[in-house]
């Protein structure tokens, strides 16, 4: 049954009055600031065919932990056999100059991956805990039932509290929908968070950020804003991040949508580097891309923190470290600014 | 000053109770219907620097017309030493087999032009002004004053009246920005619009629709909700059109701003065909894709009359055409509507 809600709206001033009232909402619910967790280099390396060399992953690393950037996750622990671009994540940690400001993070999927970011003694370590919304695909590509996952997000939990490390996200994949098993239900994701965040409470933690994970790009931005609402509704007081794919090109309207209805944390990566091996595309796009996102961001006066201009030459120097082009598009078409300041210059 | 506005907002009924409110207004103003203006096949020949054979480009049309597209934009009908891509443009509307339900349209930009479209008597035959809202385009591009450019407008409104055609369209071009002048304010294009309805106005005519196109994709969502919010306010009781480029990967976002403020018209190009070959671009995308600007409105339950499918072999097929990648997504990532029906045969 439909319910009734008064609003107040406040209507910005500005130049035009060009509200008709609804609109107003909108605008005046765009974050001021927006955090991004830069993923290119994880995301991207691992997922290149061939094998790229360590030095040129640590220059990408070092371009892009001078623009601003303050969260990048620069590898994954995985199996080396099963990710040979991976194999040289340590050489990777050691080689790259520490940034003050910047946290490194890497990505590991159990306790001996975990083991092996925590020896670089380089790197942010922060514990997440995740579940992947997709029964199917939780039985095709990792012969588990959704209880062993739970089972083993738990012994995940009670490894970072007998470590000392923080549990500071909960993360949902497939949230949005999946090849394996099609749409996912809201109130699916919505029980997945509450174990999510039931895991974390049982090791006296309290989750800083659930973050929900567009993996194989079902999201549009309607079914954004029902799922961000959804989970707005029901965990008030927990920030949200977005993990976005562009694959059916929905990425940035996507992160807009994520953006009328509050949300500040997105995940991305620069130039659109990535995508997921493992998700049965055959035309699988990366990320959505961090400069396009800056962009937008910058455009509607949303501050990032980040240089815009500095990460689109480390987008066009990720296209030279890949040896291929990649999708990112301010990195062609060129900041606004930059052609402002030309005609300023002209004028 | 910012003043306070009340609204009523109506949660719509679901299966889950997602909205907080403010977001209900969004989701509630999305039109049911979108009207598509395919103008791949012109914006996208145009474009391409090598000569495509006339009956490659009717292959492309006659496929088009069969999508359940409504209107489609085939050729030009401009000079053949400046755009050679167009000299065959009679070839091809002789040469198109005629679907009943489709109107064909070309462009013009003199009575020159006008007069060809007018004697291939096979094309739907609409009266359409416009402005360019950069004044520095206009003067280094075309050695026009915005007088000089006005006067050529009401030369051409005249023009239809005296041959019985209905001005039905009336545009603003660079309406968010120009990369030859920088930001175009608001009210600057709020007096653009008045003049186009003053013109059709003076032969008795009042234009069914304002088309704000953001020829050089200086557009924002934001920037994207200011203008048509202000235009809304002004020109109530007229349709919006949105002509959007993907420049610096903002078409998709933007097209989704102006679903939310209602806007229900939209051209697009199929496969992201085309791009403005005087616009300066170095990396100069096409206008915003229709399949994945389809794709987006089928799974956001806005009906477009459209055969999403048969737009996506439309969109490989023009690949082939023009013999190289084109950047639609969708046609690479797969429908969802496929996937589905996949899945389901499987369960």
């Amino acid at each position: 049954m439909p319910t009734t809600v008064w609003l107040e709206v406040q209507s910005p001033s500005g130049p035009t009055n060009f509200l008709n009232g609804l609109k107003a909402t909108d605008v005046t619910s765009l974050p001021k600031f927006v955090h991004i967790n830069e993923e290119g280099p994880r995301e991207g390396f691992q997922f290149e065919k061939g094998i790229i060399p360590t030095a040129r992953k640590i220059e990408l690393i070092d371009a892009l932990s001078k623009t601003g950037l303050r969260h990048i996750q620069i590898v994954s622990f995985v199996n080396p056999k099963l990710v040979p671009g991976m194999a040289d994540a340590e050489q990777v940690v050691e080689g790259i100059t520490l940034q003050p400001g910047v946290a490194y993070a890497g990505l590991w999927l159990n306790d001996k991956g975990f083991e092996r970011a925590l020896a670089t003694r380089r790197l942010h370590i922060r514990g997440s805990i995740s579940l992947n919304a997709s029964e199917k695909f939780l039985k095709l590509n990792q012969n588990r039932t959704p209880e062993r996952q739970l089972a083993g997000q738990r012994a995940i939990a009670e490894m970072y509290r007998q470590k000392g490390i923080e549990i500071e996200r909960g993360g949902i994949a497939a949230a949005f929908g999946c090849n394996f098993e099609g749409d996912v239900p809201v109130q699916r994701v919505l029980g997945l968070v509450q174990q999510l965040l039931d895991i974390a409470g049982e090791q006296g933690a309290s989750l800083k950020r659930i973050s929900l994970a567009d993996t194989m790009a079902w999201a549009t931005p309607l079914s954004i804003k029902r799922l961000v609402g959804a989970v707005q509704d029901r965990f008030a007081g927990h920030h949200l991040s977005l993990h976005l794919h562009d694959t059916r090109g929905m990425g940035l309207a996507n992160a807009y949508a994520g953006l009328e209805m509050g949300v500040s944390y997105f995940d991305s990566s620069v130039a659109g580097l990535g995508g997921c091996p493992f998700a049965g595309h055959t035309g699988a796009a990366g990320n959505v891309c961090t400069e396009d996102l800056v962009f937008m961001c910058d455009e509607m006066g949303i501050e990032t923190g980040v240089d815009l201009e500095a990460l689109i030459a480390c987008a066009r120097l990720a296209e030279d470290v890949v040896g291929h082009p990649l999708p990112g598009s301010v990195m062609k078409g060129g900041s606004l600014r930059r052609l402002r300041e030309k005609l300023a210059a002209v004028a």
